[in-house]
């Protein structure tokens, strides 16, 4: 296989939006998740930002991300409470009026009766024009993308279905492959230098040393990866074999 | 207890630098710690960035953050490996050299035999200049402070002993005080409006509502948080009853 082309790579950023993370009541679950399902589709995430809920600062990292990235996906903050600010917030990055969207209040009626449809609820009906809407075929309150914008829940569940419900949708490019290789009981101070050599000699292929102790000891992992499946069956011989030429070091790093 | 003063607020930023946590190989679990320990010593996060490991990517982020916020912290990329460049985009975001700095040689001897020390291990006592080291009692390989940039390492066995040692130094700001009330079956358009109200009534306080979806049905919550005690409480007082008022309303959002 040739080298990439620059249209074989899609890419994408994940803007989190919510105090909860920030605080720390909440661990972000969600750009792990989002992390995993655009490799798997061959999306590069390339950033990750989790900003609070506040609209400014919405706005600006919108705006830094979209042109920056073939997509951005949000997360969080499209309720129907005063702090679900981020349909607002999108509607100012781009520049657009943000209104109650017919389609969207015929979802929320297959799920509420009409008496439940109180003004808190119509909140979630308000889409910046131009956007499409995300189903969620749970609470059936929809998400949206308006140009390379997904707005997603940022309930785990929601967001999961939101996810599929855009992904067939998305240009994707060549995915990348992945060669794990165990280092178990060799400290990354002794392949190093191997390694760095190994790098230089498979351009095509960018590996990671990851390290990991426990009460075990060291447990380190080489992480190879690439478009080119060629080129990464070749540079991960000669990794494997760099590692086993090299058993027997007892430091930790 | 009067309103904060702009000196009782302390404010950072989580750098987490690593291809591993965008490509989805791992999870990050270190912003999460680390917003959980700042919360509880007085310092507000304000925002999480995930960038690749790369030099122009780690620069930008770091000029971006440092300006803005008072303390920013950095995981990842000082390890021994060629993938480890989170020394040298540091030096470079500060304009200064980057040595090996015998102080941290005599760290890194503490725990390796002087024929261990070859050319990559030594990669790991290479210091901006100007920057005071942050220890680390596990492998020894020293983290680093310049300026209001915490540099710490990726691995959080190690990150947790970084951030211990280098707390105590952290100027603090007023903790922000936290209630959770538990709004059990009670969908969050149905508190939204009267929420609302209360929220604009107690200007002290910031309220946010958390929807949570399970088998079991909607488990919402409300997280109040303020530096005042006094305003925080009757902030409380007032949510709870409204959430009481508003029992049994069977819709999911």
């Amino acid at each position: 296989m040739a080298p990439s082309a620059q249209s074989d790579i899609v890419t994408a950023a994940v803007l989190v939006i919510g105090d909860e993370i920030l605080s720390g009541r909440t661990q972000d679950q969600n750009s792990h998740y989002i992390a995993r399902y655009l490799a798997d589709i061959g999306v590069d995430l390339r950033e990750v930002r989790v900003v609070p809920d506040d609209e400014d600062e919405i706005v600006a990292a919108v705006n830094a991300l979209r042109g920056r990235y073939d997509y951005v996906f949000t997360t969080g903050g499209i309720g129907p409470t005063h702090d679900d600010i981020t349909a607002d917030a999108i509607a100012r990055a781009f520049g657009v009026p943000i209104e109650e969207d017919p389609r969207a209040i015929a979802m929320l009626l297959e799920r509420l009766k009409l008496d439940q449809l109180n003004a808190a609820r119509r909140r979630m009906a308000r889409i910046p024009q131009g956007a499409e809407l995300v189903e969620n075929s749970l609470t059936k309150a929809p998400g949206f993308m308006i140009d390379n914008v997904i707005v997603m829940a940022g309930v785990p569940m929601i967001m999961h279905l939101m996810l599929d419900a855009v992904a067939p949708k998305l240009k994707t490019g060549v995915r990348v492959l992945v060669e794990t290789i165990d280092a178990a009981g060799v400290p990354e101070g002794r392949y190093a230098a191997g390694l760095t050599a190994l790098a230089a000699a498979h351009p095509e292929v960018s590996a990671g040393s990851y390290p990991h102790f426990s009460q075990a000891g060291v447990h380190n992992e080489i992480v190879l990866r690439s478009r080119d499946a060629a080129a990464l069956a070749a540079a991960s011989v000669a990794v494997r074999a760099l590692i086993e030429s090299l058993r027997g070091d007892r430091a930790t790093c």
